[in-house]
């Protein structure tokens, strides 16, 4: 019987956080995924408004991510990532989204606390997404990173191309990942939300955590300022990787560098030490650059072949779940 | 280990098939639903209408019936009868319903033989129902009674209440249920639809066939309208039995005596043969007029008190299948 491995906590969103998971899944069976609950746009967004819920869609897409690897498995997988295709109302919608949020209605009963989205409480939305995670046999837990719906705001300079210098605040997911303009920097609305206590304490138990690849404003950097994970982020005694990108992501981030990506996770959590930083060789062209930006957080550069073989800016699984297991064991 | 009991294919839909299944399961654990699929309402008429599919919501009926005991079998069960409401594009819709389309969909992928309705050819079909019946733990089988969506045409006097004596013709599930005037008989449209084997198959091979409770000409009928089914249900060896609803229906069968349902069978199904007939003593009003309509239909009367205790027209599902354990032992 193959050992348990680490207790690892993955921080992201989206089609980042499933490549982290479709690694680590293979790395240890004590794995967590908080993810990112700001998403306004497409399936999740149109349930978010018309049901008051948490946006569903990255928490289904990590639980997709974590899928068992039977037959079983793999065709709730690929129920949950279904998408309804017509002319009317479910245009669009993902399966797995609609039947997270029956499982919130439905264990949030009628009678949910002050404030709690969708009659779904704290309780009832972990109860839900666990329900989920039984349906596929996944290979972990999803949380998501709030108790309830975030919103994301962007500093951005020149959102309008006709005034190039001038910053100004852009609100929501996809508005700040589709911006013509620099994104200096995310804070989220509310600014002091309800954390997840489950979350809190899987970062609190955790022997490593790692942040990204993904989105780097509105899928990595929202847990940040969350203020009570962020504090428990900052001061768990587990060992932190960042995982960068393989490349930058039109809007978001425009011509930035891997160092620039350290920079503005460091402007975002001053007193966040770093271990590891995780980088494709094929893709640093400034190795002293980043080494620098790596030291400044404490930590060591790890470089390693990462990305698939396509030269799609994509990770490939088993490459990026060997660097995980080499990072691990050092 | 209790013996599997009589091989048992129940006929309906809505809440009279969900009434006998709850019985049922408890009686045998060779229990197979062949399901209406003329539903032109609410959220399976939506579904019909946006996704050309099958209307799921009879079927799906039948799986909650049949949901394993326990708390997984409980917890899917709820999911799946679980509605959203809200004043947006989902009000109303069945999360199963969706489930259940779902699979439809994935199985069938994008290669349909004609004219099957949303990319599900018939093996699909079953294949998705047998899906969502292994996820509820499903304590027997669901068939649809035809493989293509149905519509339902009436035969009605007074439709029109301003012309009480004018026999006119009226289409739709909801339509029919829901006439203001008398129903004198059903036929479908398309009326020869391609079957489903699995239903054939179940029927030719059954102990026993349950006709009703139910909603006589828009769930009861509808079966003996398809060629093929009416066929392998007049032919099959199986015994049969009716079990009578408890008091007429508004609409559908005002003013319908128990005697007057078997009329109206006999006259939808003139070679079908009957053995049993199952009534609650205590709504019938006159034993021998119906005593004489059973046997004209070659078969025998049981009396038994099958109805809830509650005043409603409701069968109790554990003296109903007491009855059916009387029925299947003489």
């Amino acid at each position: 019987m193959k050992p348990l491995g680490p207790k690892v906590v993955a921080l992201g969103g989206g089609h980042g956080l499933y490549a982290s998971l479709s690694a680590l899944r293979h790395v240890t069976d004590r794995l967590t995924a908080v993810v990112t609950v700001a998403d306004d746009g497409g399936s999740s967004g149109r349930l978010r408004r018309e049901l008051g819920v948490l946006p569903p869609g990255d928490l289904r897409m990590a639980l997709a991510a974590l899928c068992g690897d039977d037959e079983w498995g793999q065709t709730w997988r690929d129920v949950v990532q279904h998408r309804f295709r017509s002319e009317g109302d479910l245009q669009g919608h993902a399966v797995g989204n609609l039947l997270i949020v029956a499982l919130w209605e439905l264990l949030g009963g009628d009678s949910a606390p002050d404030g709690a989205p969708g009659g779904a409480g704290p309780g009832s939305t972990v109860a839900g997404l666990d329900w989920v995670g039984r349906l596929l046999g996944a290979h972990g837990r999803v949380l998501p990173m709030a108790a309830v719906p975030m919103d994301i705001v962007a500093e951005v300079r020149g959102a309008d191309p006709a005034r190039p210098d001038e910053i100004t605040r852009v609100k929501g997911q996809v508005a700040c990942a589709s911006t013509p303009g620099s994104v200096l920097g995310v804070s989220l609305v509310p600014a002091d939300p309800p954390a997840c206590p489950e979350a809190l304490a899987a970062v609190d138990d955790a022997d490593w955590i790692v942040f990204g690849p993904g989105s780097w404003f509105t899928s990595v950097l929202p847990h940040l300022k969350v203020p009570a994970l962020a504090r428990a982020l900052t001061s768990s005694r587990a060992r932190r990787v960042v995982a960068l990108n393989l490349a930058p992501q039109p809007g978001e981030t425009d011509d930035f560098s891997p160092q620039t990506h350290l920079e503005v996770l460091q402007a975002h959590a001053p007193d966040l030490r770093v271990d590891v930083v995780l980088a494709d060789a094929g893709v640093v062209e400034d190795t002293d650059a980043l080494d620098k930006a790596v030291r400044r957080l404490g930590g060591r550069l790890v470089l390693s072949r990462v990305a698939a073989d396509d030269g799609s800016p994509r990770h490939e699984p088993a490459r990026l779940a060997q660097a995980f297991v080499q990072i691990f064991s050092d």
